[in-house]
């Protein structure tokens, strides 16, 4: 067969080109030495627009998210890992197994191919780890400063295998427990450091990471679970706020028992920062009946990503649906969702 | 319950706001407000991370393409249809039905909400019309100046009911027949006359459109169709390259064949442009053993969108899977994929 690309890309000091976007042979050129590189396996190997996938028995669960994080790499991950991780979460919250990622990637001309093939390289090192395939994608390019760099939107594909999971939002009841599964903030306030440039003594690093094994752990020990959400944008506030909303129920949680980093807490005070509305990228809430909860928590600190887990309070009941804490100085304050922006970009 | 949105979002003259995307309060409006309210399902309306979908027996189909074309409203459509429009295609072009999108959005600080509406209002108009709901869907926003308005992501879900396709970029062989559905190069030349604010005697629109039901009428009629591909960046000279090197084949087209409307061609030649090389959003090939052509041609044009069908040549033997053509002064070239970049941002 015919060599259809006589002349390799330069991945070291090549810069993406409007060419790359136009459909043409260097755009061919692009998919094959970037992506289908990076992402090899047999189903995104087809070539075809759209990839054909085989499934387990189950209810088929789809999210997506897109990816805008500015700085693009930071303390504990890249845009790239994190792509992988957000939307493998998003499938796990549903106790879905997640199998198939697609990736959409929006480039701007002049983007380094060499910052290009780092972060594609990091979404396939990440998508491998989580027992992903990235199966489909898409590359568009847009002229010098029409976006930021590079934006990746990313598809997850996942499966319900085990009939007796029903986990939603909405079925919060009072009594149930609120579980976390480790410290809070730490994406946020990585992201922020860095861009900041503060250094604290202790590194921050983002908690970027694939949720579903912990999760799999989860739902076999307490399929009974109700709802799990992971806190990222909006933090801990919003998805309690959010939840709280969807059930018709309150929230009463105790601050003394949400687990902080000491460097996440001196941060946020120092930036101004609530730690209850800072992102997370690795970390999960559960809602259970009180009676699961012990075993619940147990399954949870048995895995290294949940070793830290913690109850941090109840639902309640409350028709106007408000999420309270204790303060550490035994008060109580509402804690709301966030009204403004307080960190831009951070997912 | 509490109202959670004291005050709800003038959508005639208020803009995007970097709060829009920060996960808080102003997020969920917005969701609410323009999402929800648009696309408005009952999956949809879980509110949960990700949609649970109910799926028919079969093969599961996945693609995703990303929409940053400029300007954002052309005519004969937008950027909201055409989000729709290319991802229905792409799933339809496996022989699939499409049945879920989902879409992610990336949105400039400042972006008029009246223009958001608008787009979404279209998105939803074109989706109730293919019949697929829009399940899931994630809304980031960049400041000012970090991407060009709007960006859509787009992500669909199908299914391959019918055990006898198997239709694949791989699968042409010498002796098939190659069929178009009907004129090229109008929504290339329909977008970049808007721009260039040329006006012609008759008005070129966009063929942008669902090809879903032309595709369902043409696998029930010759279900041995090799392949469809829907010819849009690069043209039917980059299908025909890219399908000539998955099987290993040649291809051999003819020139007064190929169906093209006179004003596009007249388009073409004052701007400059090969037709070949224009994209098209409502237009497939298709790919068929020669004794099944003529029913598949039929089937063709007995629907809305593929009257004007036409055999426009053959697949060869060729080691260097070459695409060549008969012109219409019978001499010979070859069609090679467009080398640099003609129209960018055009999907």
């Amino acid at each position: 067969m015919r060599q259809p690309f006589p002349h390799p890309l330069n991945l070291d000091t090549g810069l993406v080109e409007m060419s790359h976007g136009a459909g043409g042979r260097a755009m061919a050129q692009l998919i094959n030495q970037v992506f289908v590189a990076a992402f090899d396996n047999p189903l995104l190997g087809q070539g075809n627009d759209q990839a054909r996938l085989p499934m387990p028995a189950g209810r088929l669960v789809v999210t997506t998210d897109g990816y805008v994080i500015t700085p693009r790499v930071f303390p504990g991950g890249d845009i790239g890992s994190l792509a992988v991780h957000g939307t493998v979460n998003d499938v796990a919250m549903a106790g879905a197994v997640p199998l198939y990622l697609t990736a959409g990637f929006v480039l701007e001309e002049g983007l380094p191919l060499a910052d290009l093939v780092a972060i594609v390289r990091s979404m396939a090192r990440a998508a491998r780890e989580a027992g992903v395939s990235v199966v489909t994608g898409d590359t568009k390019v847009v002229e010098r400063g029409g976006c930021d760099g590079l934006f990746i939107t990313t598809t997850g594909v996942g499966v319900i295998t085990d009939d007796r999971l029903d986990l939603s939002g909405d079925k919060a009841r009072p009594g149930d427990l609120i579980l976390v599964s480790g410290t809070l903030g730490d994406h946020g306030v990585a992201v922020m450091s860095q861009r900041e440039t503060l250094t604290f003594e202790t590194p921050i690093l983002s908690d970027s990471a694939a949720l579903h094994d912990l999760v799999a752990d989860m739902v076999e020990a307490v399929p009974e679970i109700r709802a799990m959400r992971d806190p990222t944008r909006g933090g801990l506030a919003a998805t309690l706020n959010e939840l709280a909303q969807q059930s018709g129920v309150g929230m009463a949680i105790r601050e003394a028992d949400i687990p902080l980093k000491p460097a996440v807490r001196g941060a946020c005070e120092l930036l101004g920062l609530d730690p209850l509305t800072v992102a997370n990228e690795g970390k999960l809430l559960a809602i259970c009946p009180p009676e699961r909860a012990e075993a619940l928590l147990e399954a949870m600190r048995a895995h290294p990503l949940g070793h830290e887990a913690a109850v941090i309070g109840r639902v309640v009941q409350d028709p106007d649906c408000f999420v309270q804490m204790e303060t550490r100085l035994g008060g109580r304050r509402i804690v709301d969702w966030l009204a403004g922006e307080q960190l831009p970009r951070i997912c």
